[in-house]
């Protein structure tokens, strides 16, 4: 039991290592998991679907490839036997993919996403795909149709959404990594809020094909893990130019994983002036601000910059999305004919999509250019910037509203603020662990970067990382 | 007086080899240039400003520039002494700029357009500022404030706009050549209608630095000549990637003059099935086919190709370009403070913007796309495309609708319809003059070429019109 736990906890790295080595094998590690989402699925309710005989008949097909390769490590399947979920979001051939919503309950794609080929030619081993925000618009993980998810640090918090199921699925053990989708936070929000890293690239540095989109001008995919590490392996594996999608860029992709072994001496990390660091949680204040000092020892000069509209980002954005998703539901016919069966908040939302002007939205890609050009400025200061990923640990699952330094605030807004500004602009952004509330709640860190420099973004969380164990503590789940 | 009509009518090609040649100065061409405006602008109103002082004062110190130079001509001030005209939204720094309004009466701006600061620095002396549609929103020159541009080959008639004055100053020998602006067809109408040659060159060509906005994804600036080579000229020194204007390409600027010495010997010229050649006036049916048959003569294998949307491009465009003209003259401070100082049909579009959805904005963009990738598809097949550019010869200036083929049409869909797919698509395209009606009215050709692929167009239209005299026509004004 104790050793099933430590490999349910293990990053992917350290399951890569151990199945090289032949300390465990593929079909070891999957019934592990799979034993694992069949005793605790029912009360966290992070998968929507699992695979479980075909992710069994996966790892024996892993198990021979392995005992057939010469070198321990195949370098072109670098995820081979390791256990891995996918957001219901993400196309997966022959295996339904709902994005959370009834309209799509009983969808079989005929093709993969070109994120979900990708891991999958890495060798990795599908286990299911994970519960989200009904079509990813929601920051809450409520599901009228699925029931919410749960945060196992505390079952009756959520689990910040829209990629909620993923960021459970890792933070219990459930799965060694995922990916996910970020359209307003939807990474970041659930591994804040669960107690893992979750990373949102640059706009256009991994393909969004066979994505179900939400507001293509804002949608990103991205890992979720369980490590800094992990993370830049996966970003490394789904990044790059793909002719299936236009948006994509040809952007050199590195060797993210190798990046992490240049150490940073001396970075200038950027601390805003505006709005992120204005109204927090005060443990969550205590926690990041602590972080922060932390940085400052490994290396950062913390300077004050200046991003004087960057609070005018969620309006802007708000107006953006709300018509592209309108669109988007009317283009693949969703709306109005099945209006009926999407969830109250989900139909509002499409509602007012169809409301917003032209005009609205041109000032919106105005404002977008204009808080752009503050990063710029900034950036010519500093490497990266350092916020709080979520001002507030979990809420309750029956919250509407949370409590911010004495102010009430809707749980929506409060989840998305800080979060929507990289969607906006296109920024790389990433949130890191960086402690605990006195009651157990995981607390995130939000790192901001240059466009494509997603590598200094995860050298400076590795170096934070390495000298703390917040990856060490696990939910008590039995 | 024959003399001077020669000069009047001569291409800047033969201006220049005059002047390298010391049969005329700078200060003989401008004079006889600036008695003609004076003559003939009264009734043609082609000019809103004529900077008379300013051009001699220029014209003497070209005079003396020539005079010190060794060699008859300096490389890199090509125009030296050529009188041209620059269209009214071109910012010229002391020169009043109104952009055919009543609003910016008194605008005098401090900077110069790019094009503007070009077009300088390569010698020529600017005679003055044409007439044009107010905003350049409307394609018939109609002007409340400063009265109809008339064509000059039939005083009656519109000019076309909105780069109206423009090409009747061309057309009526009161300037060398012009620059002007194409956001629907508003260099390419009034060119067809006045017989001149005007060249809209891809989106991003050539900087749009410094000229008064109408809708930004589809205004474009480009050449309006009296010749081909004239045309190539222009385009060279005005294009280029501008750090001024970020919408403006890197694209290698070819050499397009020497181009024209390559000579075409077989094309593909794609005759679209849709649309274009559906509904013509009777005798531009006869002339563009007789054009077509003559560039088959001429080298070109003429394919039929298809466009199936091409059709939609102007409900589409017209959706994004009304938003966006409303945004730009909000954004400006014009409306709605200065409302009542627009004239009816444009405040009537800048009114109307305010109401389209951003849903239909987002259709738009997406019908865009369609039409781009068709126009891919045919592009392919063939080098070029070939259609009419206008449908009917110049209108009646007191006329709202035209007859086509039996059918009464609006004057402004009527002059639009067949040019808003290359502002859409932001596709270069070229109006080059191949014949006359019986009353005497010029009719124009045009070509649609690939993106960044002005080169081939120009090329194309070189071999007819050197076949060709319709240039040396002139209409009787005095």
């Amino acid at each position: 039991m104790k050793q099933e736990e430590a490999l349910a906890f293990a990053t992917m790295e350290q399951l890569g290592s151990l199945l090289a080595k032949r300390k465990v094998s593929p079909v070891e590690i999957t019934e592990i998991f799979l034993r694992r989402i069949e005793r605790l699925n029912p009360s966290l309710n992070a998968y929507l679907t699992v695979t479980a005989e075909r992710a069994l008949a996966d790892a024996r097909r892993a198990e021979k490839e392995m005992a057939g390769n010469r070198r321990s490590r195949n370098a072109s399947r670098p995820l081979l036997g390791i256990p891995i979920a996918l957001k219901d979001n993400l196309w997966t051939r022959g295996i339904r993919t709902t994005a959370g919503s009834k309209i799509l309950h009983d969808f079989v794609p005929t093709e993969d996403a070109t994120a979900a080929r990708k891991i999958a030619r890495a060798g990795a081993i599908l286990l299911g795909k994970t519960h989200m925000h009904e079509f990813a618009y929601g920051i809450t993980n409520h599901n009228e149709h699925y029931g919410p998810a749960h945060n196992p640090w505390a079952l009756d918090r959520i689990s910040g959404g829209s990629s909620g199921g993923s960021a459970v699925a890792i933070a219990a053990g459930l799965c060694a990594a995922s990916v996910g989708t970020d359209t307003g936070g939807s990474i970041r929000v659930p591994s804040g809020l669960c107690g893992i890293v979750g990373l949102k690239p640059t706009f256009g540095r991994i393909s969004v094909f066979g994505t179900i989109p939400l507001a293509p001008t804002f949608d990103h995919v991205g890992p979720l893990a369980r490590s800094v590490p992990d993370a830049a392996i996966l970003l490394g594996l789904l990044a790059g130019r793909d002719p299936l999608d236009p948006t994509s860029s040809p952007h050199r992709v590195e060797n993210y994983r190798a990046a992490l072994q240049k150490p940073l001496r001396k970075f200038r990390l950027g601390r805003p002036r505006e709005f992120y660091w204005d109204k927090l949680d005060d443990e969550v204040r205590r926690a990041t601000e602590a972080a922060v000092r932390d940085l400052e020892k490994h290396g950062a000069e913390i300077r004050e910059i200046s991003l004087p509209h960057v609070r005018d980002s969620n309006e802007a954005a708000t107006n953006i999305s709300l018509a592209e998703a309108r669109r988007v539901h009317e283009a693949a016919g969703y709306f109005p004919a099945s209006a009926a069966e999407y969830s109250e908040d989900v139909r509002q939302r499409i509602e007012a999509g169809g409301q917003v002007t032209a005009i609205k939205f041109l000032e919106g890609l105005e404002m977008r250019q204009r808080i752009l050009a503050e990063f710029d400025a900034a950036f010519r200061e500093v490497d990266a910037i350092v916020a709080p990923a979520v001002p507030v640990p979990a809420p309750l699952i029956s919250a509407e509203f949370v409590q911010i330094a004495g102010e009430r605030v809707g749980v929506r807004p409060a989840l998305v603020g800080m979060n929507r500004p990289a969607n906006f602009t296109g920024l790389p952004a990433m949130s890191v662990p960086c402690g605990f509330t006195r009651e157990g709640l995981p607390i995130g860190l939000q790192l901001i970067g240059r466009a494509f420099d997603e590598s200094t973004l995860l050298r400076i969380a590795y170096s934070y990382e390495r000298s703390h164990d917040w990856g060490a503590r696990h939910p008590r789940l039995d």
